[in-house]
């Protein structure tokens, strides 16, 4: 049995715009349409939700890294809930866990995980980001990171990467 | 879209015994059977690994939370592998995660996982274990605990603490 | 400028007897006055309040290591508090951080801790318990848990580890 | 007993350039005068290394925070070695343990820092960094991050900030 391939997407929560749970949802759903996994936070509002929703709604498989002890307040969407009791402190296991992260939006949390993507050298694919924060990650992660406007650009990307890296 | 629920099969790596591996192999097959997820810690020997090929035969969900920072070194029955890179660390997140544990053979990585299941107020069920364990784990975590010899009595216990405790 | 030896003293919170905070106290005390430093859960109350307060009142350095996110309700004992937010993750960061554990009482995080302590190759002296406890410890960790009654046994096996075994 | 105040030192390692550690030098030495603590991630080398030596040779406290599951390669400057054996999961205990955060110099693993302080309303003060960064942090973390350009006013303003907000 493969292992599954399992994207990472990464954004605000209560912050989020209308614009950026649009733009989860869909990517979840393309994401689900290539057979991968979806993952993120798996709380049950912005980004998190939202890309779960897509996917979910799509036959994808769906997993949410909680950050709370129990899975209280957790999507509706998460099929599988990783309750990690950690805080902050499961943006790590999001970006370790993803073979490919991308980012919707932006917020405090969003940006610790790029960091960390990129201090672990994991990829990360920055989706219809503004220009500050583009420049902002590749002066610190250079090819690591990506920069991207819609999402078919986002899964071209992706199956590149997958052509040459072999699931483990 | 319900969430999946997930049995955490605990035990030895490097020691489990061949009995241990038997078991936990008879034990992924069973809980697969009921269309539950098998959670272990993922590595390609012992326990985890047997319990994760039992269910991944019988065509069930699996789950690895592995320890290293990467997934080398992994089980390769392992469908949905979560890194952690937090060493032991982890052990945390497959006890919370995990809806209810089951314990086949004893090391003290696996002690430390009925010990924070106690603490954490998850159900533990003790497979065929020595009555000094029994014992121990008793005094420390009362009704938490529950103590059987075969396999069909763990799925019996499951289903009636299911029963009674809908998934979040 | 040579590191400082830490003591871990782990036992119960809330279920701490009278018995076992008076222990914890005087093991505090006796470590401040060999200079070395203690650490404990760091909570304001049982055995980690208990021996943070012995060590603090004879001019030990005191170490709180936190399970919660902030330092509310922390030991007014503890000098140094070190905030995990990672619930009874922390549990690990006490032993590993601990050159020699030492266990005062029992309760569920306790007997996890003596587990990580083992897992990860951490000596440890267990005080005045019970013989069923002692035993399954016995088995699990072998020559690295060793048994006394009393406070100068703790300390004198203390001194004859840390003779052999230089700090880092 | 009063609790330590505990200011954190964040910027690279391999890649700190040597005005990066003569400034972390400089500011582990200013707060060791004022009777804090300095905390750094504590390995033994770039700013990590250099704020611990500042503190340690003007009579500070020094404190590591170590990513690994030993002290090996840990700082000889660091007095108290806290061991995580958690990866850059330990980046969120060097931001939660710390009052205040100073940023010297610019990493991934510092970003993530900044960024986890931010999404943890910890007070975050940027040392003489480019515009780009200033600005980008500024975007996501509003009043929380400072930015000013000498120590003197890094020690001015953390006294504000702890003339307002008394020790827990």
């Amino acid at each position: 049995m493969a292992s599954k391939f399992i994207i990472g997407v990464i954004g605000p929560g209560e912050n989020a715009t209308p614009d950026n749970n649009t733009m989860a949802y869909e990517l979840g759903k393309a994401i689900a349409l290539e057979g991968w996994a979806t993952l993120t936070g798996g709380r049950s509002f912005g980004v998190m939700d939202a890309a779960l929703k897509g996917a979910s709604e799509n036959n994808g498989m769906t997993i949410g890294v909680l950050s709370s002890g129990t899975s209280k307040g957790s999507s509706m969407y998460a099929e599988i809930k990783i309750v990690t009791g950690m805080g902050s402190g499961r943006n790590l296991i999001n970006v370790l866990t993803s073979d490919v992260i991308v980012v919707v939006g932006m917020s405090p949390g969003t940006a610790s995980e790029v960091s960390l993507a990129i201090k672990n050298d994991h990829r990360t694919i920055l989706l219809n980001q503004e220009d500050l924060t583009v420049q902002f990650f590749k002066n610190i992660g250079e090819y690591k990171v990506q920069n991207v406007k819609t999402i078919p650009e986002v899964i071209s990307l992706i199956k590149d990467y997958f052509s040459m890296n072999r699931k483990r």
